[in-house]
């Protein structure tokens, strides 16, 4: 007797679908994956291709060429529109998906803390294009300075201001000042981009809060260091073009970026399932939405604190993790080892956390080990070069950092699509 | 006495442009160069990056800080609105520049032989954008393909017509075919890209037209070798969303390339100056406009016959050459060594041509020698790596190089952008 093949959709090729993908293996099975771009993106590295150290091309591989070794799984290239857990398929823009196992890694989005009106102003780092937006943003706002005659106009042309004091924000603004005092400072005749204002604002009152007291200590003292003014304890209370209020007074900047919120997938909310504050599913604990034993939410999409008590935090290696539990959970009922009732919770398994300052400068936390400056720094490269997916990537972004590190030059200095650039405010 | 201090003004970070500011030196001149871009481009390879085999930022630099150590040029970055050659100034979109020498390379534009309202259907490719345009199209349209029921769509959507069969024309339905043969034929489940459609259209008898004969027709077999349809004699009659009407039928197709024809910068038609029938400037023998010795028009926006009775070809080496020629007139101009009616006539060198078909496929000519297949393409690969301007360029294009030949598999197809494709037809 044959038995009847199964299909398992799969949404989102960000790190916990690709790794699903991966990971599970049925004859009897046909994985379906659904990604509205064609790239797996190294959401890690992003703030890079902001900062113009990185190319987009370096951080993202086409989602076909990954799994193209797969040949169960069918990669489609199209948006979610609503996802029916009662009926068990998947609207697309295209086409109905019918599922037996539906596996959601839909990501996450910025976040406004309602004011979704601020993103005209200050535009969030998720995709690549937010990615290429600010950096041709930045980069042209220098060109502007360098044709202005007002050195008023010329300070806040040069003025970037990064909201939220988290990891990202950190990244940004640690690159954003060694870009300026390092990497463009010779190129301009009339203006000094050493000169070049980069403001941390967070509302808390420690940057990397969730680092360990010593660590996001040293992280501000390296981040002064690098020309960052970091101002904690400090509120955004409004936003317009050109212009941030904040707790402490206004700061005329041409350029805000937003680092502060991280929020679910909206497609979340239409689920009918319980969500937590961020708008995250919360899941079972075996990953699955509960009701649902055949539907799972993986990575930030999901709020899980999980059998050890820990709460999930919302970074690549739980999203790994994650999948990886849900393959075999999938794997063991379809080869009839384990049923519904004998799922094994997921338990996260803690590698540390780390992140990264400007060159050779970083903090990281492994276990009991806290590292600071040039070790933490070989630490972060290390380990983010090792989890690039690709061969091609892993090299190329190897030698554009050593270059960059030996020469401070950047090679994707260059602005694209800036046609762009001019519908933001009343220029 | 002191010398008062001349202005000379470049318009265009092509080949000329550059150039000029960087063999052009006197203590008592300062050198402006405007460009509406941060960027110089690597025009030649711009095809590659067009058809997904080198990311964008590969084949430019920004102008910055390929100049950093000329302190003598300042660079703006801003769009020449007006050029008035009797008040001797240039009018920019935020100020006005006045000049004691311009040095006029603004380059060429795609010219679609008195039907601009087929740019909607065929783009052409000067720019990045316009290539980082086409390769998104070609990319989302193989997307498309793969999610589409019908099969008549299909194939349509995975057609690609190339009109104009010069070495552009030639080289993008070459790279086309290989991309859809070699590099995306593993990664789709429900289409077989290498049975994609590669139609290369020329009006004239043959492709490569100013090649020698026995290089035009073993261009031509190359082509057909690597999967490309070759229609030559064939005009294009009319150009619609998904379909080119030709003089031998019509050829539906998703995507049509623009490769035929190029005019020059429209700026050219209001200087007043006599123009050839492409539009170009019909410059004097020293490159200087005729009646304004201090006016040079150089690179492709300028017609010229040299004076060994040769046409000077709309080519990088000819820009470079004739920049080269100019920055040595002034110098001498300015030192007191030769008067205007002193000046020398440029002469053009030519180093020969060639022209790349695909992976181990070419053609070059040098003087008497005519190279094909592997040997002409290794001296192709040779010339360009040896042009490319910057050393990390060249490195990180070498290596993607050696990796595509060796793997296949391509790094750069990755789409962006993607609001920018949905604006063409009416899908």
């Amino acid at each position: 007797m044959e038995m009847v093949r199964k299909k398992i959709v799969v949404l989102g090729a960000g790190f916990a679908g690709l790794t699903f993908c991966q990971e599970f293996h049925h004859p009897n099975a046909d994985v379906v994956l659904i990604d509205r771009q064609n790239h797996h993106l190294f959401q890690p590295l992003l703030y890079q291709v902001a900062t113009a150290g990185l190319s987009a091309t370096d951080i993202a591989q086409p989602i076909r060429s990954i799994l193209s070794a797969y040949p169960q799984v069918t990669v489609l290239m199209d948006e979610v529109e609503k996802i029916n857990l009662s009926a068990r398929h998947v609207q697309l823009s295209g086409q109905v998906i019918e599922y037996d196992y539906l596996v959601m890694s839909l990501g996450g989005v910025t976040s406004y803390f309602g004011h979704p009106e601020w993103e005209a102003f200050a535009p969030g780092l998720k995709s690549l294009d937010d990615a290429l937006q600010i950096r041709r943003r930045i980069l042209y706002a220098f060109e502007r300075a360098e044709a202005s005659e007002s050195e008023e106009e010329r300070k806040r042309l040069t003025t970037i201001v990064v909201v939220g004091g988290g990891p990202t924000g950190v990244e940004l603004s640690g690159a954003f000042a060694e870009l300026a005092r390092t990497v463009l400072n010779k190129d301009f005749r009339h203006i000094d981009p050493s000169k070049a204002r980069v403001v941390l604002i967070e509302a808390s009152p420690h940057v990397l809060a969730h680092f360990p007291d010593d660590l996001r200590q040293n992280a501000q003292e390296q981040l002064v260091k690098l020309g960052v003014e970091v101002h904690t304890g400090t509120k955004v209370l409004d936003l317009k073009q050109g212009l941030v209020e904040t707790s402490i007074g206004p700061i005329p900047a041409e350029n805000v970026i937003w680092a502060a919120g991280v929020g679910a997938s909206p497609l979340t909310s239409q689920l009918g399932a319980e969500l937590d504050r961020a708008g995250r599913v919360r899941i079972s604990p075996d990953c699955s939405v509960p009701g649902h034993p055949e539907v799972f939410a993986l990575g930030d999409m999901a709020g899980l604190t999980d059998a050890a008590g820990v709460v999930v935090p919302g970074i690549s290696p739980a999203a790994i993790q994650m999948a990886q539990h849900t393959a075999s959970i999938i794997s063991d009922e379809l080869n009839g080892v384990a049923t519904v009732q004998e799922r094994k919770p997921f338990v996260y398994w803690d590698k540390g956390s780390m992140a990264t300052i400007g060159r050779s400068a970083a903090v990281a936390e492994m276990g009991n080990f806290h590292f600071t400056g040039f070790t933490a720094w070989l630490a972060w490269l290390g380990v983010h070069l090792l989890f690039l997916v690709g061969f091609r990537n892993k090299l190329a972004v190897f030698i554009q950092w050593t270059y960059s590190y030996f020469t401070y030059k950047r090679g994707s200095r260059i602005i694209t699509g800036l046609g762009a650039v001019k519908p933001l405010g009343k220029q």
